[in-house]
């Protein structure tokens, strides 16, 4: 019997490292889990491969794929769209294989209504005067673009209410050590493994 | 601030192995929990220490703090009380330790009640066969006693619904890697640390 896979979704404020954290997640040596490919209205970069970077679509299609129910979660920027299709994860997920999606808050709120039993990790800055070095400290932005970054910081921090876990982004190997061992043991959780063994009772 | 500490408890089927665990978890180098001691009425044995071992109280004393609420849980076994004094929990907890309880299933499900944000883990056999043959393999009792082991395994088994987790025992460091694994992400579950976040932000 396979065990269907876990959806995790990793996610936090802007600037809080969730793609550092990820690669270093993906790049450690005993990583069993499949990194959710994003789609993508965008124009491919030199170098970028269809399917492995992104999934590349016409913004017909994209959205097409949104009208349809066909998009786990996607927001616009900068006006191309991103975002996650549902059909690749469903996929994983039954051949029992662990989903990692790292998105943004706003597009983790859309998976936690589609797939509320995912397990939703949220990566905090060590404190929120970090944060506050973290948002301004990248270069000559405008007093006005900082506090509204910081505004935006404290929605979504209170935006972690809708998450499973909270997980402190102070060095990059700690956080990944508390992510996999979160990821491990959610396969643990009764409500995930029960019905196997009312299986085992019966068969007695 | 000191974070209050997190109640643990293990259960498990009659013959699992919780006490073989239990111990393996507590002679391991990095554990920093707190083994709750059990109260009992039964005689001091040889060897045994007050306050070490149990606390060894008289049958009227332990009935009296029955009476007045201050066991976490307890049970009667072979005409003596066995049980888990409420106020060395509570202590330990607010001094920020977390406290770990090795307990029969009847004992977890008053602690469940009286202390629901407790983690709850329920130790399982690997399969139910191997639980047969630990409950059947123990010596010469009588097919009648062995059929009333059965019944209840399967009765506790069913009561897994109740924890957080099913940790499988079947190999014992593994067991304990598990366990340990669960109680470190435990302490990162949003409902446990989100109240942090949310001064820091009146603090900004």
């Amino acid at each position: 019997m396979t065990e269907r896979g876990l959806l995790i979704v990793l996610s936090g404020p802007s600037g809080v490292g969730k793609g550092t954290v990820r690669k270093a997640i993906f790049e450690s040596e005993d990583n069993d889990f499949q990194y959710s490919i994003s789609m993508t209205t965008r124009k491919k970069r030199i170098g970028e491969v269809e399917g492995v970077d992104y999934f590349f679509r016409s913004r017909e299609e994209f959205e097409a794929l949104i009208q349809t129910g066909e998009m786990l979660e996607y927001a616009e920027y900068v006006g191309n769209y991103y975002g996650t299709p549902l059909s690749y994860v469903q996929k994983t997920l039954d051949e029992g294989k662990d989903v990692f999606l790292e998105i943004e808050v706003q597009g983790a709120r859309q998976v936690k209504e589609k797939v509320p039993d995912g397990v939703f990790i949220f990566l905090t800055p060590p404190d929120l005067v970090e944060l506050r070095s973290r948002i301004t400290g990248r270069g000559t932005d405008a007093p006005e673009v900082i506090d509204e970054r910081m505004r935006v910081a404290k929605e979504e921090i209170e935006m972690m209410a809708l998450y499973d876990y909270a997980v402190v982004n102070d060095e990059v190997p700690l956080a990944v050590k508390r992510i996999k061992e979160i990821i491990a043991s959610e396969h643990f959780r009764v409500e995930r493994v029960i019905g196997k063994y009312r299986k085992m009772l019966e068969e007695l």
